[in-house]
């Protein structure tokens, strides 16, 4: 079970109060995107739904909501790639989610194998080229 | 105008391929996480429609598509917040957008005045708390 209460009508409130009043969308999600603890490097995006961010927060491990699948998924549950939570920042108007994580199992995120799923590039010939890891990372 | 191929029936093709095929959703839009070239920081979160995506490419400066006002809109046209593209990377399925940018004006990307978007982190005790730049920014 997943109880949050309702975002704000008041804008002052939403944004700068201390209460978490997640704001889902029309379909019931909100955006997540997984970032590398220790290297700051994003790894992927996804959505979570009320139950999902809800499991997130009382097991520490990231759940998300598959929106082609249709169900709540634990992150790494077949790959072991768990994603153990290590902070959860929430936006200005509560609409998305920022997950610092250290990611188990291969260090992985990307079910293609890579460990990022950002690996390609939009290059001014607009053809996608693979790129490396950020600048900050080791 | 904009013209983007339709993604790809092909999963190896959409997720290895040099072909961009951006996978908008049902409403038309694909989400874009713009993050500080240089620091790495998360900045904001937000949605691009294909007009905004191709605006984005065709002037190197960060258009997305307001939800709420149902249109276009430049990031910083009224701010100077401008944000300044210098990479466009897309993750596996190609229905997500890591916008690597230089941001203009004062330097920051949130309408509340903060430098992130992502000012408040949610604490053991269920209530959000500010938090400061990520480790990596100076």
């Amino acid at each position: 079970m997943s109880h949050f209460p309702p975002p704000s009508a008041d804008p002052a409130e939403q944004e700068a109060g201390a209460a978490f009043r997640p704001k889902f969308d029309a379909s019931g999600l909100v955006t997540a995107v997984a970032v590398d603890d220790a290297s700051g490097e994003i790894l992927m995006l996804a959505h979570m739904n009320a139950e999902a961010l809800s499991e997130t927060i009382r097991t520490g491990e990231a759940h998300y909501f598959s929106r082609s699948r249709g169900r709540l998924w634990k992150k790494g549950e077949t790959s072991g790639q768990i994603q153990t939570i290590r902070a959860i920042l929430v936006d200005c108007d509560q609409d998305a989610i920022v997950l610092r994580v250290t990611v188990g199992g291969d260090g992985g995120a990307c079910h293609t194998g890579a460990r990022t799923c950002f690996y390609r590039a939009l290059g001014a010939d607009g053809a996608l080229a693979p790129v490396h890891s950020s600048p900050e990372s080791p």
